[in-house]
C-alpha cells in the first residue's frame, strides 16, 4: 500500500473524492451502505489509518458526502438522458426518472439513510451544507426535466419526492440479508414481490406522473 | 414494580402484547424506534428484566412484532373508515389510506426498519411467520379497498406498496434529530418541506391512484 500526502488543497479535494469513491464500491461489494466503515474504505483509497479524518470526521459524515455525491449524479444522469428531446409527456418523464435512478444503486440505498440517520448525525453547518448542495443539484435536476417536457416545475418537483421514497423502499426491498434470501429460495412468490424493483418504480412513477396531471394542475401559462 | 409470571398460555399472549404496547409508547416519547432497546420496554410493561427472553430473542424481533401488529393496525384503519361506503373513486381510495396511515405514526416509522433490517435479522422462521402474517393483513386490506371501489385488486396493491414507501420515508424527513430541527429552524423553507408529512402524503397517492387508473387498466370484467 503507498501512502499518500495531500500536499495542496486540490490535492486534497482529489483524496475526499477518491474516500467516495472506495465507499462506494466498498457499498456494492458489502451489498449496502449500512455495511461501510471507515477503515476499509481508507485502505482501499490506499490512505494511512489515520488521515481519513483529515476528510470526514465521522462515518456519517463520509456517507452524507457519499449522499451529496449521489444528488449530483441523479441529476447528471437525467441530464444525460434528456439530450435534446423536448415536449416530453409524463410517462417519458416516469421512465428517464426510473431509468437515472436504476442506474445509480448505490444512491438508492444511501437514500434511505440520509434522512434516518445521515444528515441528523453530523454538525450543523455540515447539514447546512448537504441541504444546500442537494437542493441545488435537486433543483437543476427539476428545471431540466421542466424545460424538456410538458410537465409544470410543481409536477416535477412532487414527482422527484415520490421518486426518491419509492426508489429508497423498494432499493431496500431487493436487497435482503442472506436469511430473507433463502427465504425467498423456498417462496418464491416473496421474492417475486421483492426483488421486482424496475418495474415497480417504473409502474410507481409513471402512475404519480400522469396523476400528477389532475392532482396539481400546471398554470395555464406553462403550455 | 410489580413483578409478574406469566403462567398460562394466555397470560403469555398479553405479556407479548403488553411488551408491544410498551414499545410502541416508548417509539413515541423517544421520537422513534430506533431509539427504543430492550430494557426501558420490558422495565415499561412490569417485567423482570431478564423475563423479555422469553417473548423476543432481540431488540429485532421485538420491533419486528411491532411491524406484524402494525400491518394488522393498517388494515383495520382502512377498514373502519371504509363502513359501508361504496364505489369509491381514486381519490377517496388515496384519502382512506392517507388518514390510516396518518393515524400510525409508530407504523409509518417502523416501515422503514422492516426492510432495511427487522425482517432480515431474525430466524428464517419469524421472517416467514412475519411475511405470512403481514401480507395476510395487507391482502384484507386490498381486499376490503377493491370491494368498496371502482379500482381493481391489482391497482389497489399497487398504491399500497406506493402508500408504504411514501409514509416511510416522508415520516423520516419529518422528525428530524435536535441539529437538523435547530437547522430547520434557522432556515424556515427547508422545514417546511421536511414537515408537511400529510400533504405530502395525500398529494403522492391521489396521483398515484388516479393515474393507476391509466397505467394498469383495470380487467373489462371489474365494473
Amino acid at each position: 500500500m503507498v501512502i499518500r500526502r495531500a500536499r495542496t488543497s486540490e490535492a486534497k479535494a482529489q483524496r475526499a473524492e477518491d474516500l467516495l469513491a472506495a465507499a462506494e464500491a466498498l457499498a456494492l461489494e458489502l451489498g449496502g451502505v449500512r455495511f461501510v466503515t471507515l477503515a476499509p474504505v481508507t485502505e482501499r483509497a490506499g490512505l494511512h489509518r489515520t488521515a481519513v479524518r483529515r476528510y470526514y470526521e465521522s462515518k456519517e459524515e463520509l456517507l452524507l458526502g457519499l449522499a451529496e455525491r449521489g444528488y449530483r449524479q441523479w441529476r447528471d444522469e437525467v441530464i444525460s438522458r434528456l439530450r435534446d428531446r423536448f415536449n416530453l409527456g409524463p410517462l417519458d418523464v416516469a421512465d428517464v426518472m426510473t431509468e437515472a435512478l436504476v442506474s445509480l444503486p448505490v444512491f438508492c440505498d444511501t437514500y434511505t439513510h440520509i434522512s434516518l440517520k445521515l444528515e441528523g448525525d453530523v454538525s450543523i453547518e455540515r447539514a447546512r451544507r448537504f441541504k444546500e448542495n442537494a437542493f441545488a443539484a435537486y433543483d437543476e435536476m427539476v428545471d431540466a426535466l421542466t424545460r424538456a417536457s410538458t410537465m409544470s416545475k410543481e409536477q416535477v418537483y412532487a414527482l422527484g419526492a415520490t421518486a426518491g421514497a419509492a426508489a429508497a423502499n423498494f432499493w431496500q426491498l431487493a436487497h435482503p440479508t442472506a436469511t430473507l434470501a433463502e427465504l425467498y429460495k423456498q417462496e418464491p412468490r416473496w421474492g417475486h414481490v421483492a426483488y421486482e424493483f424496475e418495474p415497480k418504480l417504473r409502474l410507481t412513477l409513471r402512475s404519480t406522473a400522469v396523476g400528477l396531471l389532475q392532482t396539481l394542475p400546471a398554470p395555464p401559462d406553462h403550455l
